[in-house]
């Protein structure tokens, strides 16, 4: 399972979209508070394993390209944390 | 643009699972309540227009298959007046 407080330590590029608090800086992009860490395991993942390519997909697969899985529980485990 | 208050009339097939006040019944569907609407349209015309395959894109594609784009503008601006 994702660790928040490890997720928060690993958050810093995710945030200069999503915010350090979960909002993101332009509506293009999806605010990540308080969203279910179930979700966003699947669709970080998604973006990382080249299925998703619409959308803001250009801008997020290289993102999520270098993370592992535990990074990914980890980092949803912060996101859904924020309340 | 997109108008809630239409948006409404048209969201009862996305709050079977995303919740007619956009909390997700399931941790596996994302919350979409109060959710940027750029983004929420970019999403679901991704699913609608099959650039999207992981994750849950199996239950969600066929949900966005019969969508206008002035449908998709008026869920999105639905979803995100909720506060």
């Amino acid at each position: 399972a994702g660790d928040a407080a490890t997720g928060k330590t690993k958050a810093a590029i995710c945030a200069a979209c999503h915010g350090i608090d979960g909002v993101a800086i332009s509506a293009l992009y999806p605010n990540l508070k308080g969203q279910n860490a179930p979700y966003l395991e699947g669709a970080i993942k998604a973006y990382r394993d080249g299925q998703r390519t619409g959308g803001m997909a250009a801008q997020m697969a290289p993102m999520a390209q270098g993370l592992s899985d535990q990074d990914i529980a980890d980092l949803a485990a912060y996101f859904e944390s924020l309340k």
